[in-house]
């Protein structure tokens, strides 16, 4: 943790992180991890009850943790967190949205858990023996958001209304997550078309159940402008990075 | 977590929560717990590097454990923590400082913990099995802080200096720590002499080995006007509680 020479941003000389790196489709998914977790502290201190107060951060721990093993395998975890602009962050616009209210939070838990799991599933099928692990922590997250999802859907109609707010606004995200991420096996040889079928089915069944309707308006994908995989980003994302790196930016060189 | 009947003040007529067991000794290390995870909470987003952002997540996630299995036993956890007034909560004044820097978060983190270590080490011995795990928790908890504070003090000048301030200011707050809560064993059994003794050789030992200077100023006790054992709190803390309490006092009736 101590940065014995100055900080500077990636790519710059005496980086610990290779510009080939920033090409692994390994970065993405570490991406989509930390910016959840940041995204899920977020509500640190302003949960509803204390039940949920805890799995929420329970949750964030387990994605900041992900995030860390993932950026680990591609050079220095902090640089790649805290030295990287924007622009460089190839997470999907999905994990960035913000919070919003309680049902906004759990849609998108519910969108993105049931894409990771699915993800993970695929890659530890492939004989990573990382995302076996992650497997795990995403069917808890999943079936946590699928819990909410049925109770406020199929609650009071306040309730039911702003989750079907979320589940309407936040769905034109949802398509950038089945765009392939090229490269190298495991992620490489990642059915795309097998996990969006899969995510499909499985969400669908679900806001049904919530008797929530299934929008029907199309899904955004990375060809799009303002694709995050691509590196755009909406503009609350700017306000969160600033806030996240701050810190550390505004110490080079502290061993804290 | 659903509230089939409008949330009200603690006390008012259709409480879960027994006035009664607002004397239990258990409320202050129940109150002492949720506090300091909901400081530690702030950090989420804002920590220097991400090996620390997961290491004070985990150590608030241990302290909210620790708080909602006290208030389980006192009656009804959410009113505990959301409904109660300011003036209702007994929590000492160390754990509602604000963060401060990183070494103020770190020298509050090392004199609570100690204390939180010795205290939670005699009820085990008393026969309390909820304390036995939180020990293990507490013994990270304050591992953790004395590497950092081993690593601030004997760091930099500028990192020795900002402990020893952090060190200093936040000393007049520990005094209170030793007050004897009445009540019921255990707590009521708890040899607060030898607590404080323990608590004062460890400190000293970890503060010489840093080369930070122990304060000599008189630490507060209970006694003193501003005690939050006596529910009475220094002014920060009563905008951390409305941030807290906000959300789940604004929609009363929710079923979340």
């Amino acid at each position: 943790m101590t940065h014995s020479q100055e900080a500077r941003p990636l790519g710059g000389a005496g980086s610990h992180t290779d510009a080939a790196e920033l090409d692994s489709p390994l970065l993405p998914l570490a991406d989509d991890a930390l910016v959840l977790s940041h995204r899920l502290g977020e509500w640190a201190g302003h949960a509803p009850v204390l039940e949920e107060e805890l799995a929420l951060a329970n949750i964030a721990l387990d994605l900041l943790g992900q995030a860390r093993v993932l950026y680990s395998e591609l050079g220095d975890e902090d640089e790649l967190a805290y030295l990287r602009e924007e622009r460089a962050f190839r997470n999907c616009q999905l994990v960035e949205q913000p919070n919003g209210d309680f049902a906004c939070t759990m849609i998108r838990q519910l969108y993105f858990s049931a894409y990771q799991e699915l993800l993970f599933g695929q890659l530890a099928e492939l004989g990573n023996p990382l995302a076996a692990k992650a497997v795990k922590e995403t069917e808890y997250h999943r079936d946590h958001a699928e819990h909410w999802t049925l109770r406020l859907g199929d609650g009071t109609e306040e309730s039911h209304t702003r989750a079907q707010r979320a589940t309407d606004a936040l769905w034109r995200y949802t398509g950038e997550l089945f765009e392939p991420l090229p490269g190298p096996a495991p992620v490489g040889a990642v059915d795309w078309g097998a996990l969006r079928a899969g995510w499909t089915e499985r969400i669908t069944r679900v806001l049904r159940a919530a008797t929530l309707t299934v929008p029907e308006s199309p899904q955004s994908g990375a060809w799009t402008a303002g694709a995050g995989r691509q590196g755009l980003h909406t503009e609350p994302f700017g306000r969160m990075l600033a806030e996240m790196q701050h810190l550390h930016r505004s110490h080079p060189g502290a061993s804290w």
